[in-house]
């Protein structure tokens, strides 16, 4: 991505979550991380947690102060449980991603660099943490339970902000059914055209097939169609089948037509 | 919100994390929590992870099955780490959101419920367990690194359905298929619930119909009939039928089986 995010913890008390948070952000495909006040970030537990994220916790850089932390940062995201008074603007996850992003397409985003800020586990950010930020994000969530665990926390926000910034290449080459009908339309091309669906063509011969099995098996009054016919064209058309499903429902309509053992 | 939620933990091997479910769920304002085949649910460590979510956690339901677990749900979304072949649809969490956001917004959203369902740690569903999805969601993520914690799954996928979800004007008329399908949302939405997409349990009873008759038509060897199965299978809950459709597809089959006058 054209502009850099670092994380920030401060005052992590348990270990474990400063592996969970390496691992939270290395999934979105963030490597920095910065800390201050906190537990050891190299204990066994820490390096447990992270599950193979080892390379963030071990590039940490440690800082005396929040403010020596940021101290490079133009933007500066600080992270709180619950609205408070006399705060920063308050926005949440998604607002700030949004920015973020924009600030990603700026022509000034490699000159940018945006700190997320997460503070203690209980207490959350200072006061005197907060007037350092340029703005507080805060995560919806359950007015009654607002208890989000900090691995959790730096893993929404990280999805958010990869999710906005598209750093993260985006359903990289995903195989996937020709015939699914995303909504983005960003489907990559599947390679194989009979999993392309079927042509019309081919799809008029199924329904000349079906129609006859249809009449044979007496299931279709063929004096008084109409209605049925148009129930079952109308479910393969709107979920047309790709030609080797094609190929599959007409053995399958064979099959019926001449059994080869006896039902 | 109007649609019911089901999160489905399926194999879950270490007790904490489902606490971490449940506390996931909860900060997102999800309680309806079932589980197959799991550890257990209220140890220690997991009372102690889910951290106030107790509730959750207590009024969890166990299944002896997925299929059981989902017989009452008409959505059936698998998460999954990976692409696969011979898969359903696959989409992005918010993809996923959207769409349920959408579906909430229905007329029938009273009428349906939906399955999150979220498999084993380290191998995720099955292939047994993913043919009884009606789609796949893939959380974007490194495809350097791609190891989310089973819990930051949970969180991510409950906090892109409450931001989707809660977002949605309730009640605000907005017409979509019955049939959830994604984009095409040219219908107006159908207030007879057999309109409906089928329930897992009527796709079960179909299912092993369709089988009956492609094993006593010779269509398909009993011997080998994995990937026949599972392609015939695959097709139908991509493309999950309505009630009334499935009752249309089930006559048919009865016909092949018993022709009322010869072919």
């Amino acid at each position: 991505m054209s502009v850099e995010i670092v994380f920030v913890m401060v005052g992590t008390t348990h270990t474990g979550n400063l592996g969970a948070a390496a691992r939270a952000m290395k999934t979105m495909g963030f490597t920095s991380l910065r800390l201050v006040d906190t537990c050891s970030h190299l204990s066994a537990e820490a390096l447990a947690r992270s599950s193979g994220a080892n390379d963030v916790l071990k590039q940490a850089q440690s800082f005396g102060s929040l403010k020596e932390a940021i101290a490079d940062c133009r933007v500066v995201i600080g992270t709180s449980a619950r609205a408070r008074q006399l705060a920063v603007p308050l926005k949440s996850s998604r607002e700030i991603a949004d920015e973020v992003a924009e600030l990603a397409g700026s022509a000034d985003a490699s000159q940018q660099r945006v700190a997320m800020v997460f503070g203690q586990e209980r207490s959350g950010l200072s006061n005197e943490s907060l007037d350092l930020c340029t703005r507080l994000l805060r995560i919806p969530c359950n007015p009654d339970f607002s208890s989000l665990n900090l691995g959790s926390a730096v893993q929404v926000v990280a999805y958010e902000l990869s999710q906005a910034v598209n750093s993260v290449p985006q359903g990289a080459p995903v195989p996937i059914p020709g015939k699914w009908k995303g909504s983005d339309g960003a489907a990559p091309a599947p390679l194989d055209p009979d999993e392309l669906p079927a042509t019309s063509e081919a799809m008029e011969h199924f329904f000349e097939h079906l129609d006859r099995v249809m009449v044979n098996t007496g299931f279709l009054n063929p004096d008084n169609p109409r209605l049925l016919r148009r129930k079952v064209r109308r479910y393969f058309e709107s979920n047309r089948p790709s030609a080797n499903e094609l190929s599959m429902f007409r053995g399958l309509l064979s099959a019926t037509e001449n059994p080869r053992k006896p039902s």
